[in-house]
């Protein structure tokens, strides 16, 4: 099955934002087996999405738009869809109960224009959109596919992968797939990884990539084949002889998070965490947050911006605040302990520095970070000095903490 | 002038990377006037290359390729653009000489097949590359104009600004400019907002688009004109028309953020605060510290993800939580009393909610977030009911909180 994908949207066009659609696309297209060959981004124009209907509806099997299903003027792709197939729009009754019940759930009045998504050209099926009002359209029309998806990001993820791809295994899709597996690596940099495997980065199938993330690598591991597990067998052997020159490195695969892997490793320990936060300001909480379920161990955290917070709520002692500074070494540690005595938790960590732009000196510039952690009162204290902007050094500062406190957990099992 | 581009690579097929070359393109053009009207990628193909740039070559003025210029056997670019026009391909001796002392500047032997970047069209200009070996190609051609440019970003990047603007300014870019402004809306759906401006929606100079993104709704209004002065002179009576009836709504323009407007109106007002969070798990912390100099307004914020820390540290009554549950309008008022007077502020904010995928019931469904602000003791709450993905809850209530919090700040001024 061939495929090629339309996005509109003249914010793609004038740059305003970045099309990260596409990859995601393309991404899913593959685990689908489904070559994808053109993307086209047009603007919100009626024949211009249209011409490009047209012209991929020449070339491909699958034709996907992406965008121009809202409510507005400049939403255009249902128009151009029926105008390219010379097909009638109808109003679809049960899209209309969709657009009216999703405005009752929320108390709100529907402004009218709403049920122009509630159109679907002659012979169309509607696809849910379970976070949106505009449903998605599949249509099968002279032995060809035309799906189009909406483009808030969230809303294009969810009905691809939970409505589209599902229905596309019923037209044969998945025959042959690329596949490919990512081993997830902290605590060592991009170049010292590549060294490592140099030697193994020469194959055809499996191939292997390279991709430095901010506080973490990911190696890529492509395999084509007929089948997911028949990609698997080419994966393994190289898979293995990675891991094992990298061992105590690899954190995860695939999907994994540093978050959601300490997370595991806390469940599977019935061990419970606290953090006291300064200078990452509640990102590491956050990010802990994020995994589902995490309030089974993450009881507590405590973002000190002010030192007063530090003193009164994590009893950081005032006298060491004053001799040492707020970002020191015994800082961190008392904050570690005294954000774990607080919550009464396992583990306590204690994260203070500086993120810049402003606050740096010579003797502790922009990016010194302290990390300490308190393990049933066995303590560690590391520093780092990161560099970039201040949102970095607070991601920076958060992908460290987490691979110590993942590095402990591990450690000792 | 109209332009097409064409991104060449399999990688964004794979989608292993995000184009982010095509965000930077869109955007340097407009700021040199030059109009795109549509972009293409496709595989490392040299027939679906050649065939991209002989249709956009039917339609534009200015072809611009991107990627495929580089020494390997994939990168086929430069032999796709002499077949397309049907020109010879010729070795350029300065081309070459430039190559060889790129490896020789850097001490290592220089791989036979990098010769091959040394060939151009003939007729073609060579564009200098200071970044890299692959030379950029510059071509006139029946009246079109064909630019040939690196993939890796940073040469990208350089030589699209460096070495094509500073050539297309010749041949008559940048007479005219397209300027953008863009209008942040907080407190109002999309639909909502068109409704309000749909009679201006019809101009063709400056035109208005409609964002939708999760949280907020941002208004983009574009002028064409020789200048910014002009062009800003166009899009003020437009704005002063929107700004009039959308008043209570926007919050910022361009590149403003709710938090970063609410630091600025915590900066001038003196005023200090403390956050209290529950299902946003930090987020609203980290948010609110992303900004730059927030430690002069942000003293604290406390992650009460188990119950027992809204009792002991944030005083809420063990009595409420018991009778009413902890997501409930009572505890996310008691939560904003208790940060307050915790961390000694002027305004607290507490917000308890269920973020999911668990823990919802039919009463209290997943996506169910009650917001409170304590101002100097005047207390407000609301509840609200999100949906989709724990991650976009989070956001969404955090959006929610800082709208009640500019509302109260903006509105005492």
């Amino acid at each position: 099955m061939r495929a090629e994908a339309i996005f509109t949207g003249t914010e793609l066009l004038l740059g305003q934002i970045i099309n990260t659609n596409a990859a995601l696309l393309s991404q899913e297209l593959a685990k689908a087996g489904i070559s994808i060959f053109r993307q086209v981004v047009v603007g919100d124009n009626l024949e211009r999405i249209k011409e490009a209907i047209q012209e991929a509806g020449k070339r491909a099997d699958l034709i996907i738009t992406c965008g121009g299903l809202g409510p507005t003027e400049d939403d255009l792709t249902r128009e151009a869809l029926a105008e390219a197939l010379e097909l009638p729009l109808e109003e679809n009754p049960s899209a209309k109960e969709h657009i009216i019940r999703f405005f009752t759930l929320r108390g709100r009045p529907m402004p009218p224009q709403n049920l122009k998504q509630a159109l679907f050209p002659r012979g169309a099926r509607l696809l849910d959109n379970p976070l949106g009002t505009a449903p998605g359209i599949f249509l099968e029309h002279n032995n060809k596919l035309y799906a189009c998806l909406p483009g808030p990001p969230s809303e294009f993820g969810t009905m691809l992968k939970e409505k589209l791809l599902p229905l596309l295994q019923q037209y044969g899709a998945g025959k042959e797939i690329i596949f490919f597996r990512v081993l997830k690596i902290s605590g060592l940099g991009e170049s010292a990884v590549e060294e490592k495997i140099r030697d193994l980065l020469q194959g055809m199938n499996p191939t292997i990539g390279i991709l430095a993330k901010p506080g973490e690598i990911h190696l890529r591991i492509t395999a084509r084949a007929r089948d997911t597990r028949t990609a698997l067998e080419l994966i393994r052997p190289l898979e293995e002889k990675i891991s094992e020159r990298l061992k105590s490195y690899i954190f995860g695969t695939d999907g994994d998070t540093l978050e959601g892997v300490v997370g595991n490793l806390l469940t599977l320990k019935g061990l419970t965490l606290a953090v006291a936060e300064s200078c990452t300001g509640g990102l590491l909480a956050h990010r802990l947050t994020n995994i589902p379920g995490s309030s089974a161990y993450f009881h507590q955290g405590i973002v000190a911006y002010d030192n007063k917070v530090k003193v009164k709520i994590l009893g950081v002692s005032a006298e060491i605040l004053a001799s040492k500074g707020a970002v020191s070494e015994e800082v961190a540690l008392a904050m570690a302990r005294g954000v774990r005595d607080l919550a009464g938790t396992d583990i306590g960590i204690g994260i203070t520095g500086i993120a810049g732009p402003g606050g740096g000196t010579p003797a502790k510039p922009v990016g010194l970070v302290y990390l300490a952690i308190d393990y049933h009162g066995n303590t560690q204290v590391k520093r780092e000095l990161f560099q970039g902007p201040r949102e970095e050094i607070k991601w920076r500062a958060t992908q460290s903490a987490l691979d110590m406190l993942w590095r402990h957990l591990k450690d000792n099992e």
